[in-house]
């Protein structure tokens, strides 16, 4: 890979993430690749720990993915694997029974049930997960010291040029809850190696039906709401887990004390993480914010958004520091929402450009140069239909996206 | 503009295209740009010819789109102007108001209703086309020779590095007619300049609705089935002239005796210069075709062939020569169609890559190798769930695309 420099948009340093009572990480070498690093994260939870997950819509899934989606009803998690380096995706019988073989292994070390144990990979596409490798690794990682979170967050990086963290904290009935959160994934997705994986912990004390509709919200606003190049891992996965180890009186319902203060700090965490994602988007030299307002629904103004986020004719434009809003004007016309062309206003920064339906005459220039030279750009369009609004996040489209993904054989 | 040199995948020579009775082209110098080129298009068409066309789904059409939409139900044409260098879209009045002058000039030149006159612009956008440019080269090329096919075809190109046409013959009723057409494009789109626009010229004798109805055929299988980098102008226009004078009995519905050599014929001039701004995209060193089989319906096919067409993975897979099809299933998996992954089967030219969820064990990588290196690659996908089938075009993502769409400046 040619990945070895860190991102241009990488924050300066990995925040201080501290411990979360009843979550343990460990790591060690698998050896998935031929590479002398750790591979393989095991987070071990204490009993009556609740777990919640969103996981990728596409339909041909990891054996992972089918795992987790089967585990999740019950609602229960004691442990966490996570394998860097092999996706263990398109792999048939023995992918499923890699993905067995693990959580039995997991459980057994933990004397629980195995469908507690949450399995994620990621890495090179249609070569089943070496089992012997994968248990002698859970075996080691078993017996190591316990680690923490920037250790796991870059055990878990495949293409990745940083590692990801988060954190924010809440006060419920009076307790401080802590919800730390780790990411990976630096394309959207590529099978290959850049599927986004994210794993949230908490010392909350909630139920799993209560975690699971907070985290559909705070994903909803956030790794929804972000593309690299609108490709769809067949292996995305972000599971939050709440070991209610902080005391407070377990959240249940959305109107119970503090479950506001807990959504605002998992959807801090959530959107924290989604943006280090598109920081460490393959070749991305820019951050973009696109902001829709004016749409006839919030959903459909997340299309719209979405549509000028994967456009590569718009993200080439930003590479190249053009202020060419021709280009948005296309992507919004091709998205295939309500929008009226002669309402249509857009704006680079803060400056106009774009006014009912044409180029804001001797508009200044110089702000929206100086604008796209940054590293942070804002694209705003407002569509003057409704109230409907949405915002997400991309980066540019540049030649190391090409050098990364062309100059580079599986 | 970087795209100088002639796309490695262009043919050889322009095809003969043969003059067709009651159409006839000129071009002139409007200098829409400070160049020294013809850039104006002016295509006398006899009295009594017909007209169909296909029109840009954008929501934000160009002035010339809304123009002709509302002149085609009327079916018929005396003329055809193509301005080339300025789009004139996203110009709001002044911008209808060059629509107007245009055709309000030419018909004063021909003695017919103004409606009768089709428009179509690619260029920049977001700059009124001058009128004064556009009628000064109306009336030169009024007062010019007559051209070829060829200098049509050269005339209305913008990035496009090489003119191209195709032509057809059908015997319809003891007479042979002659389709012949030109196109320019090479993104699917580029606001700035790669809009696609496509005419064509026969002297077959058909009712408007007739050749609406084969048009919408045709186009369904060939301009509908092509992307550069999935993005959609704002002005893609497809017409059809039908002069008449080839004396046939008028084709009027689908079941008269000729119609299907008339449509076989339209099909393949149609294919053919899709295929051809395929071969002009952006940046492409290959020509690439996706075939899906086995969907469950043609639609879901067509829908699951552009998901791979469009992946900047794939793209990329294919610029690297990268038998990478994880990348593939990964396309598969998010378009969001019926799929199965364990029936999923994938082959880069003739040989079987991947079948029921899995690699083919020790497939023979020494002719996928090969086939990669070519020019024109083949990806076959089988879903193994229908009869539903579709085969869509594209060409691979390359460090020339962000060249021509990065290193630019609007």
């Amino acid at each position: 890979m040619n990945a070895s420099t860190v991102s241009p948009l990488a924050p300066a340093t990995f925040p201080a993430l501290p411990p979360v009572a009843g979550a343990t990480a460990r790591v060690a070498r698998a050896r998935y690749k031929a590479w002398n690093r750790c591979d393989l994260t095991f987070v071990t939870l204490a009993p009556g720990t609740v777990v919640a997950g969103v996981l990728t819509q596409s339909r041909c899934p990891s054996p992972e993915v089918e795992w987790c989606r089967a585990a999740l009803p019950h609602g229960r998690a004691r442990a966490l694997v996570v394998n860097a380096g092999n996706s263990n995706a398109f792999t048939g019988h023995r992918g499923r029974a890699a993905v067995e073989a693990i959580a039995a292994r997991a459980a057994a070390h933990l004397g629980c049930p195995a469908d507690e144990v949450f399995v994620a990979s990621t890495g090179v596409i249609g070569v089943p997960l070496p089992i012997d490798k994968a248990e002698a690794g859970l075996d080691a990682a078993f017996a190591a010291a316990p680690c923490d979170w920037q250790d796991a967050a870059a055990t878990i990086m495949t293409t990745d040029t940083f590692a990801k963290g988060a954190v924010a904290t809440a006060l419920v009935g009076g307790r401080t809850v802590t919800i730390a959160g780790i990411v990976k994934g630096s394309g959207m997705i590529a099978p290959d190696m850049a599927t986004m994986l994210g794993f949230i912990f908490t010392d909350a004390a909630v139920t799993p039906a209560f975690l699971q509709q907070m985290l559909a919200a705070a994903n909803s606003r956030s790794f929804s709401c972000i593309t690299v190049d609108g490709d769809t891992s067949t292996s995305d996965t972000v599971l939050a887990f709440a070991t209610g180890k902080a005391g407070n009186a377990p959240l249940a319902a959305a109107a119970d004390p503090g479950a506001d203060a807990f959504q605002a700090a998992l959807s801090q965490v959530c959107l924290d993480l989604a943006q280090l994602v598109v920081r460490d988007g393959e070749g991305a030299s820019k951050f973009i914010e696109v902001a829709v307002t004016g749409a006839e629904t919030d959903a459909s103004a997340r299309r719209i958004a979405l549509a000028i986020a994967n456009s590569p004719l718009v993200k080439t434009a930003i590479a190249g520091e053009d202020a060419n809003w021709g280009r948005v004007v296309m992507a919004v016309g091709k998205a295939g929402e309500p929008a009226e062309r002669d309402r249509l206003a857009i704006r680079f920064g803060a400056t106009q450009v774009a006014e009912g339906g044409l180029a804001v005459e001797g508009y200044d220039e110089a702000p929206v140069a100086a604008h796209l030279k940054g590293k942070e750009i804002e694209i705003g369009v407002d569509l003057g239909l409704g109230d409907g609004r949405a915002t997400v996040w991309t980066c540019d489209l540049t030649h190391g996206y090409i050098a990364i993904n062309a100059d580079y054989r599986s």
